[in-house]
């Protein structure tokens, strides 16, 4: 793990770009928040849906918000999204579904092909991270996960030192990781945004049943993907404060 | 409003119970709980469903804790609920109930003709009791309510003081309330237990989507009608903390 550059916000939060790996094209670019504090603190993973780069400015608001309530956030770009290069298989898959999306039709079996294989290559890159992660001074544990749910249904029942996780239902589920939700059994809270265009209500609300926690908890707001409320950030830091800390 | 005892508790919530009206046998019977504080504080109504008295355990514990965050809280029994006279009709219509629901036969008809006219009769003392709690010194406004949903529908459409509402899933709604839904425009959290037993999850679904309010939050939990984690609490006193302070 190489530090690249470094920024301290007004309210303490220390910002680290950084990148794992050291063959060129392959490097996974990342950003580590931090907390201004004495002891180690937890860490939450904010792994965001693909489609989304880790420097957008509403995943930067959310990580810094977590970071000054005292824990480490860590962000990494998946394979083929944000500051990695993309192929051309990638850019074409995208295009396929935008079409398909804005022709109204079926694009399920787009979706699988396309992120099945992106999760299957992102957990990995996520343990990898954590790994690094675990071994900086600033940070002890527990582990927390947030955001992209497919990827963090395949942590969850991977990587026991996941102790918490907070889904965003927003976003294409392969069939794999559906089944798997069933041996999920952290703390979880799902976040679901009632009218997300794209991504339905009813299988969102199915997926939630299938988890195999007992500690479980759904939250859904009215609007579209974009509309998650800020309130929602800090329900989510207080589920953390309840199994992290 | 007649003031019949008080107890002041460790964490500095007073406690009073009360009646309102003087006609023997149709004085309702109620409890408030208030902070200490200076200035006049915003009242939530706590309705709880007619199945059980105001003085349930679980009830008391979360006045109290809303009135530790600064909240005047009150509750009151329905009409023939708790301490109040109840009706040989009353009387049969529960054992009605409790039969039909052990024999696993159809219930609707029997609760739509048991609470429905419950419903009626309760609202108007709500609001008879709103109005003798506002002429309280030491309660201001905003007001909140809090608890049976079909109560609460009621309430929230008539009554324009409402500012906000949490409901809890749990408990019949009779079917003019599930139509008067739709007029229900002050933000709203709406709580359900996942697997509350006698209580269908999709009707609940259902009216979360009804509701009229542009500002609406669903709670969901695993677990049973009772089983409601005590987080909850906390996370409904912020959610008054949102629209009533």
């Amino acid at each position: 793990m190489q530090f690249i550059s470094e920024q301290r916000h007004d309210d303490g939060v220390l910002e680290r770009e950084f990148t794992l790996g050291e063959i060129p094209g392959t490097e996974i670019p990342g950003t580590l928040w931090t907390p201004e504090s004495a002891a180690p603190v937890p860490l939450i993973l904010m792994a965001h849906n693909n489609g989304l780069p880790k420097n957008a400015a509403r995943l930067v608001a959310r990580a810094r918000a977590s970071a000054a309530c005292g824990y480490a956030v860590a962000s990494i770009d998946a394979p083929g999204c944000g500051d990695r290069p993309q192929s051309a298989a990638d850019e074409q898959a995208r295009t396929d579904i935008r079409r398909a999306l804005q022709a109204s039709e079926p694009v399920d079996d787009l979706f699988e092909s396309f992120i099945g294989p992106l999760v299957e290559k992102a957990a990995p890159e996520w343990r990898t991270t954590l790994d690094a992660l675990l071994e900086l001074p600033d940070i002890g544990g527990p582990v927390g996960y947030s955001g992209w749910t497919a990827v963090g249904i395949r942590l969850a029942v991977t990587e026991p030192r996941i102790a918490a996780a907070a889904f965003f239902a927003g976003g294409y589920v392969p069939r794999a990781q559906r089944e798997e939700a069933r041996q999920v059994t952290v703390p979880l809270l799902f976040l679901l945004q009632w009218d997300d265009e794209g991504n339905p209500r009813q299988r969102a609300l199915d997926l939630f049943d299938a988890f195999g926690t007992r500690e479980k908890t759904l939250h859904a707001n009215l609007g579209g993907h974009t509309g998650t409320p800020w309130f929602e950030v800090e329900d989510g830091n207080r589920f953390y404060d309840r199994h992290l800390k």
